[in-house]
């Protein structure tokens, strides 16, 4: 299974709709989970990040394969995604879990944790915008896993 | 002026939302206008790209600064996004285009005359997507170049 986890709920329509979107194509090549927890970025900063690293912390099992999206992670290209999920689905774990923090950072508890940390780009998304991309290159790995073409 | 050239309408519906969101988002601080043309991808490839390239170029004029995007050029933090943006605006021209070619790629004539390629990431994504990445980094430049916070 893929699990997605994720802090609060999208606040665009049009980014919830473009989110089901990619969950429906997702399902036929994989069972897709999205976990959303918790925002609590109304808090401080230090409590908020503790609070949801605490979820994020309740929601993965041993097993679990985790990446991380972090913008000091090591950046892929949509092929070596594909084969890092496809080596992952192999060689470690039947399950793979990705993890998006809040809008204030992740707890280092998470990042100790997790075994890969992946960087979407150079350019800095918020965590809402980043759900989507991720969601987007994980259909798109599977496209490629399957040899199937993807131009839409 | 900010120009975006893209190709084809958006064929979700929840995208062309997200892109005319982010679009209302620009318009406080800079003129921005969406330039569609025709897709031509029902074509042969090198038709098509042609034909695409041959309305580009028709699309822009000498004295605009053309920024073309595409898997081969710079890729930027969004704070030199910001900053490239502010310096064209300052040093070169008041008009500044950027062209996202359809899915088939972008005509040589049309590389030829930019002046800047940027990537958005090493992560491929459809030219349609592309579109609302490059928004909202537009946005997000607006926002940088303001002092404003961005969070949503």
């Amino acid at each position: 299974m893929i699990q997605l986890i994720v802090v609060g709920k999208l606040k665009e329509k049009s980014m919830q709709q473009l989110s089901d979107e990619y969950t429906k194509r997702i399902q036929p090549y994989h069972r897709l989970k999205i976990t959303e927890l918790k925002d609590y970025s109304n808090s401080n900063k230090m409590d908020a990040i503790t609070k949801e690293g605490d979820s994020i912390l309740k929601s993965i099992k041993d097993n679990e394969y985790i990446i991380i999206l972090d913008l000091k992670g090591k950046d892929l290209t949509s092929e070596a995604l594909s084969e890092k999920i496809d080596q992952i689905f192999t060689n470690h774990s039947s399950n793979i879990t990705f993890i998006i923090g809040g809008s204030m950072g992740i707890d280092p508890r998470v990042k100790a944790r997790a075994n890969f940390s992946w960087k979407l780009s150079n350019l800095t998304f918020t965590h809402q915008f980043a759900r989507i991309i991720a969601l987007e290159q994980i259909y798109r790995s599977f496209k490629i896993l399957a040899k199937e073409p993807y131009h839409k």
